[in-house]
Parts: C-alpha cells; sequence; structure tokens
C-alpha cells in the first residue's frame, strides 16, 4: 500500500508540473522517477512496506513545538479578548455546497469528502464563511467573536517557509450594522499590537478597498465580467513581476494591452494620506462612485489609525488585491520585513502573517430572505510566525521545559515503592505537580537525572529513617541543597520554592 | 443541491435500517417520506433552496457552550499536567493506511477523504492510532503526552445524549518499559481526579483486562479465531441484555451454545480484591497461562489503587470488553451513575464518560522492525460531560459571561468620538481589556446598557469637562457609584477595581 501512495504522490507532481508548464527538463526528472517507482512497485508485489509519514503539507508537533504554539497562541488570545471578543466554535468539515461559490479560483484547493452515503462534505477552507453560515442560521446580527482552528487547502506545501495543507487560523471579526470604518480600524490595531507583542521584527500593513480596485478596473477599461479574475491578477504582485502579471492578463485573461497598461500605473502607488488626498483629485477615479466612496472611507479610516497611533505601520497600496470573492470594502496584509538589509535598500517583505477585510454580503448570501450583516475581520496566520519563533530558538540554544512538574518523588534505598506512591498521590491531591519514576526500585542516581533532564526543580526523597521522623527530604536541583521537611508542611513549602516571581 | 442533501441523508437512514432489520414498519414509514422527498426534488427542479446547517453528528458551539466547554478543558489540563504531561498534536487527517486494521468491527465508521489525486486520506478515529505512529515515526521509546483533539466517527448520532459524529478526546498516555501497573494505575488516578474535580456526581471506574477475557474465551471453549468477535459481542452487554447478546453468539457468530453459556457464567461477575482472589482460585482460569497473569496483575493494580486512596470506586467487571482491535491488557471504563434512586436500588450508569487500556502491540505495528514500545492511555470522553454541565446550567438560570471586558469607554456628549479612541488605545496598550461602542454618538444609556448586558462591571466616561480637568469619569454598573479619577492613574484604578479576589 506504501509505495503506491507514494506512487500517486509522485504522479500528481508529474500532473502539477504540466499543468504550470514547468521547465521540460524538471518535468522529464519527474517522470522517470515516476517511471522508476512504477517499476519497482510492479517488481515487487505483495512484498509492501509501510510508509510511515503524516500526509503531504501536515506535520506532528512535538512537546517542544507545542510550547511555542502555546505561547503563540495566549499572546493572540489574551489580545482578542482584550478586545472584548467572545469564542465560538464550528465543525472542521461543512456541507458541500455551504462552500460552494465562496471562494473564486481558490475553491480547487477544497479537500472533499468521499461519497459514503449521506450528505457530501468538505473540510472547511477558511473560518470566515463557517462563520457567515454560523450567523445566518442562528440569525445573529452582531457579534465580535475569535475562533482559532485548523483550515485545509489542497495546495502545494512550501513548509520550510511555513506553508501548509492543514494550518491554523486565528480569526477575529466583527459583525453588525455600524457607523464606517471604526471597526475596520480596531481589527487593524489588533493586528499591530499582535505583531508587536509576538516581536517579529519589523512589520507593514498593506491596506486596500476592493471599491477602490473596481472602481480602477472600470476607469481602465476592464470589462465588467472580468473585474474578478483579473483582480485575481493583480494579487499575484507579491510573488510575480508586473510583466509576468501583465502577460497573464493579456494573454490568459484576452484584456486589452492599454488597458492593462493603465492598471500597471495605478498598482505601483503605494502611500499614506497624501496619496488617498492625490488620488480624490485623480481626474478619472474621482469620477468613479465606487473609487470616491472607497477612498473616502480609506481617509476616514487613516484618521483612526492616527489616533490608534499606528498609521505609521499602514500603507495604502493600489497592487493589493486578495483574491477571495467574498471581500467588498477595505482589504489588509500584514507582511513581516526583511531583517538584515544594507543602509539604502528597500525592505523586502518575507511573507503576508496576517491579512483580511470587510465583507458585507457573505452573511446573506446563506440567509434565506437574503438579509445582510455587514462584517470585517483579520486572520492571524500562525503557521509562518511558528515557523520563524521555531528557528530562532533553535539558533538560540534556550532549553525550554515541555512539562510543568515541580517535583519528584523518590527514595535512595529499595522497596519504597509504596511510600513513593502514597506520598505522590498526597501531593496531587494538594494540587501539587508531581511524578514518580515508575520503577520498583530506581536508582537515586537516575531519579537526579531525570530531575535534570526534564528541569524538575525539586526532588522529595522518601527514605527509613526520614519515614521514621515524619519528614521528606527536599532537594533543589540546581544547588543540591538538601533540607528536611516535616511531612504536614511538605505542601506549602513546594508551593512557596516553585512559585513565579 | 440542498434538497438532494436531504435526499442522500434519508436514503442513507432508510440503508441502515434495513441493514439493522428495524422494525418493517419504521422502515416502510422511512421509505415513504424518502419517495415523497424524491418526488418533490422532481417536481421543483431548479428551485433549490439552501440548506443552513451543520453536518449530520456535528454542531457549532455557541459563546456560551464555549465557556462551559473552556472551564472542562482547563480542569482537565490541569490533572495531566499534575501529572507531568508533556503535549503533542497529529494532524486531523492520516493516510488511509495508517488506520487500517486497527479498528476491528468498527473500522467501518472511518470517515474517508474524496480520492483528489495524490495519498488516499482518512480522518482520524481516535488519538491512540496516531500517537503510535508518531512514536515509531519519532523512535520515541519513553514519553508521557496528553493530547486534546476532535476525532471522526460515521455513527449513527444521539446527539441529545452528547453522542456526535464530530467529538473531542482527550487523552493520556504513558508509553514505555517499566515495572508492571504503576502507569496503569496512575491512569485511574487521573480519572478518578478528573471526575471527582468536574462534580458530575457519583462514578463508577469498571476495569477489566483482554488477557482475562481471553482466557475466559479459551476455558469456555470459543475457537481461536472467534475470540475478537466474541469479544465484540461482550462489549455490547451495557447496552444490551444478556439474552440478547447470547443470541447474537449463537445465531450470527455461530458459537457453540455451551460455551456461550459458560461466558454467560464469568461475564455476570464483578466485584474487588475477592473477586479476583476468587477467580484466581478457579479451577478452569487458573490453568489457563493467559488469564493467571491478567488475573496476577489485576491483584497488583488493586494493591496501588489502594495507595491512591481509590479502590473504593474501581471495580473488577468481568463483562466489560471494549471493541477496539489494539488493546492487549488491562481495561478500563468510567461511568456516571444515576443521581436520583430509591434507597436499595442499584445504582444505574448513565453513560460511559472515560475509557482506556494498554496496548503493547500497537507502536510495533508501525515500527519497520515490529520494535514494541508497551503504552497504556486513558481518553476522557468529553462530549457528555459538555451535555451534563450544559444542561444543568441551563437549569440553574445562573448567568454565564462569555467575555472578560474589564471597562467601556463611554462618552455622555455627541462628538467625542475622537477622544473615545485616543482613549481605548491607551487602555488597550496598558493591557486592559477594554470596548467602545462603534458609533460615532452613542446614547449613554445604550451604553449602559450594553455594559449590563455583556457584565462589564466599569465604564470610564469622557466629557468636555473631563478632558479640560484631565480626568476620567469611572462608573461601577452593579452600583451606580461614580468617582473621577486622573487620567495617569486610570489604568491603575481598573486594575485594582477588577482584580480578582
Amino acid at each position: 500500500m506504501a509505495e503506491e501512495a507514494a506512487v500517486r504522490e509522485q504522479a500528481e507532481t508529474v500532473r502539477r508540473l504540466k499543468q504550470e508548464k514547468a521547465d521540460p527538463d524538471e518535468i522529464a526528472k519527474e517522470v522517470a522517477k515516476l517511471l522508476e517507482m512504477k517499476a519497482q512497485l510492479g517488481g515487487d508485489e505483495g512484498k509492501h512496506k509501510f510508509v510511515l509519514k503524516t500526509p503531504k503539507g501536515t506535520r506532528d508537533y512535538s512537546p517542544k513545538q507545542m510550547a511555542i504554539r502555546e505561547k503563540v497562541f495566549n499572546a493572540i488570545i489574551s489580545c482578542f479578548k482584550r478586545h472584548g471578543a467572545e469564542v465560538i466554535d464550528t465543525p472542521v468539515f461543512e456541507l458541500k455546497e455551504t462552500l460552494t461559490g465562496k471562494y473564486g479560483e481558490d475553491s480547487k484547493l477544497i479537500y472533499d469528502l468521499k461519497d459514503q452515503g449521506g450528505e457530501l462534505l468538505s473540510l472547511r477552507y477558511d473560518l470566515t464563511v463557517p462563520f457567515a453560515r454560523y450567523l445566518a442560521m442562528n440569525k445573529i446580527t452582531n457579534i465580535k467573536r475569535y475562533h482559532i482552528a485548523k483550515v485545509y487547502r489542497r495546495d502545494n506545501p512550501a513548509m520550510t517557509r511555513g506553508r501548509y495543507r492543514e494550518f491554523y487560523q486565528c480569526d477575529f471579526d466583527i459583525a453588525g450594522q455600524f457607523d464606517p470604518m471604526i471597526p475596520d480600524a480596531e481589527c487593524l490595531k489588533i493586528v499591530h499590537e499582535i505583531l508587536s507583542d509576538l516581536q517579529l521584527g519589523d512589520f507593514l500593513i498593506k491596506v486596500n478597498d476592493r471599491r477602490i480596485l473596481d472602481g480602477m478596473f472600470a476607469v481602465c477599461g476592464v470589462p465588467d465580467p472580468k473585474f474578478r479574475s483579473i483582480c485575481s491578477s493583480v494579487d499575484k504582485l507579491d510573488k510575480m513581476a508586473w510583466e509576468e502579471v501583465r502577460s497573464e492578463m493579456v494573454a490568459e485573461k484576452e484584456l486589452c494591452p492599454e488597458a492593462a497598461d493603465r492598471i500597471g500605473d495605478y498598482v505601483r502607488l503605494q502611500g499614506g494620506l497624501e496619496l488617498i488626498e492625490q488620488l480624490l483629485q485623480d481626474p478619472k477615479l474621482s469620477q468613479n462612485k465606487q473609487a470616491k466612496e472607497g477612498l473616502g472611507d480609506m481617509k476616514l479610516l487613516f484618521e483612526y489609525l492616527t489616533l490608534f497611533g499606528i498609521a505609521g505601520k499602514v500603507r495604502f497600496d493600489l497592487s493589493l488585491a486578495r483574491g477571495l470573492d467574498y471581500y467588498t470594502g477595505v482589504i489588509y496584509e500584514a507582511v513581516l520585513l526583511q531583517q538584515e538589509r544594507q543602509p539604502g535598500e528597500e525592505p523586502l517583505g518575507v511573507g503576508s502573517v496576517a491579512g483580511g477585510g470587510r465583507y458585507d454580503g457573505l452573511v446573506g448570501m446563506f440567509d434565506p430572505k437574503g438579509r445582510r450583516v455587514p462584517c470585517v475581520g483579520v486572520s492571524i496566520g500562525i503557521e509562518r510566525i511558528f515557523s520563524i519563533l521555531e528557528q530562532r530558538l533553535e539558533a538560540s540554544e534556550e532549553k525550554i521545559r515541555t512539562t510543568e512538574t515541580q517535583v519528584l518523588v523518590a527514595s535512595a534505598q529499595k522497596k519504597l515503592l509504596e511510600e513513593r506512591l502514597k506520598l505522590v498521590s498526597e501531593l496531587w491531591d494538594a494540587g501539587i505537580k508531581a511524578e514518580v519514576l515508575y520503577k520498583k526500585n530506581p536508582k537515586l542516581l537516575n531519579q537526579l537525572q531525570y530531575c535534570e533532564d526534564s528541569g524538575i526543580p525539586l526532588v522529595a526523597i522518601v527514605g527509613e529513617q526520614e519515614l521514621k521522623d515524619g519528614v521528606v527530604k527536599l532537594r533543589v536541583v540546581a544547588t543540591r541543597e538538601e533540607v528536611n521537611v516535616g511531612r504536614e508542611s511538605l505542601v506549602e513549602e513546594i508551593r512557596m520554592r516553585t512559585s513565579q516571581p
């Protein structure tokens, strides 16, 4: 079974390379590998070995990685709670039809479940569509909530850069009819707080607005039906050069070259309030109703960001598009900037770590009567943040504890298992984090070594003499200091010695 | 699309009823319903309405439910950490072959993903098999870890009783070669601590051993190849009467009636140390090597449980079987007992809330060289616990807060949005949990009402006069007391007034 899975995966690689019109040499290499694998499988039938791996694009989290993950989650959850958010959860899969028509070109990345009788299901692609479904289903018109959960995309993973097929999203959204741009500004404040708090280095939040994009497409002469597809092309500008994007627009999407060039002039623009003012004066854009509305709101947004003291990290960028179909207003994306660079060199984005925007129409797509609930939200992309912190921890060689055990219950002599079990049980019942080695007669040295290895600060040693005297010998692992403590005050003593300053 | 999904679901119900040989009247009723649905679908084509629902057997968690869930998780995680466990996580799906051959008759309940090219995948059915895969893959021979995550079973949901197709498991496992029954006893101690801590009412932990079961089957005359399948039948004794189980053994599984009757005599036995002693003297069982080993370990287990002070809640029960294929030694299951009962009436189990056992062979099934890593663990079944606590909360009409907001920043006059935003931003930056209404000019009454509704204890009111005086008016919602606080000491004042005693 295992080689078959490997062959299938290799076949998929070949298919993808062909589809992407990759370098023919590379394709040939991968085809050769595929044929060889097939030949081996044929010649070795019946002797199938097990493949010990997680599915492509996924990974396990070790205790060490979990310690980092918990730290990041705590920072994010603290921030969401600081802003008064409630929390919800939804199932990992949805009815297939719930996801249909929400993600534009990205829909092909949705994982479907096998038809085993019953409903047709798909794994969630993000947390936004399930949130909208939840609002419509429960007729909620007003909520501020966060949701932290895994989402699934059949993408080509680049795991070293923190891109997975199964990955966490940490979403914060505000639903309800409110005065313009106040919740939108709070979302950006949240991104700013979280990225500052996690100390990931310098970052930049790019903002744009779907209405400005649509207005721009209109005045550049893009035909209405091509808006979404041209928008998808613009979305690639963070990974591809303008020339490539332009050729995709003209060659694949059959946009006239003049329109593409006019788009090119706009999408090169980025700045702050002064750019907004300039575009509000732009003879073409200012005549477009949508663009004018978007620019007006963008101006208001920057005013609020200034009040929040974060306008300096936010840049209005006309090339920001975000591919998802459901956005209707402001959109944003936070990128970390390259750490080391030469003086005068432009800061280079090393990847998006947060993104979001306004989606006023999504809930209405689920409501039987089409009732709209305006929403705006942000999603923190945790995996890249993990990757960065993991690499940093490894480089620092800092030792990280993966348990919180306060004390190991040990004995120096043999035949004291019962006494150790009795004492550790007393400590557990008193709420002390305690362990005992699962050996009848462990050596004291091994017990001390276990404490060294796992960072346990205290050892409670029972022996014949201590039992007779009604005491326990408490040893501080770091200093090797030993002190006899009355059994009745042991819990208090351990608490005192392990309380965080 | 929506009606189609409903029809498919109905068709599945019919298929299941037929398979289960249900009451013909009931089948006829469901078939009639199916035909009617199909007819409607045919006559109404093209006018498909959207079904607003979560998939069958799943549910959303509202903020209130999440508050309960967090409380339960915290109790469980505290206990796991108290026992020195690390934490890991694994992907929601595994290679299909990873799950193959691990679950016996339950394998039909596994959710497969659709073949979309690439590997064949299935949703995890429990956390134990992924744990064993993790150990083998990373060559770990020694770990104590917990894992809290959702698992998936295409079962017939009974959601009112807390049975879902997507549900949480909270697993604690100890892997490694240790002296007998010490880790096993700790697992039971953990179940005892968690169920006591959650105050779910009286409970009982049933224990048995696969070796005792196998020995019993052997001495009763069950042929070797029928062991697993007869074990599955015994496993149903918590839901079915002995007569039914017996007839399944004899009629469906072709066991000779005499063997079934001999099994019947054993599986009626339950007790403590005295029953173990009695069976150690049993002329037939005591001659069986496996049974003897199992009984010897069971005796040791009860000795350790006595040291832990929990033997009173544990009962050796020969009818406990647990269907999963991978258990090799001690097995256990915790049930909550009915609350109200007449004096002298037997306590009645209202459902299993925890279960587990020893599985010494599972890791070896994944290791290329078959190296064994002995394991024992326990899984807390959270959903039934949620159901109970949810019902209890509803009955009590206790109000539960779903946010932690300490203060609402408000204003009594118009045109103070900027001042509110500036103040709330200051509070966020100081780590205060604060909110502001997203209105330009909200009425003070609405702002106070919002605090009442969501339980926010304080309001920080800014007005022209306060701004001039450099103060903020702090109002205590519960008492309506108001006090002017200098802006520079506002953070300290809020902290002091909202710190938990």
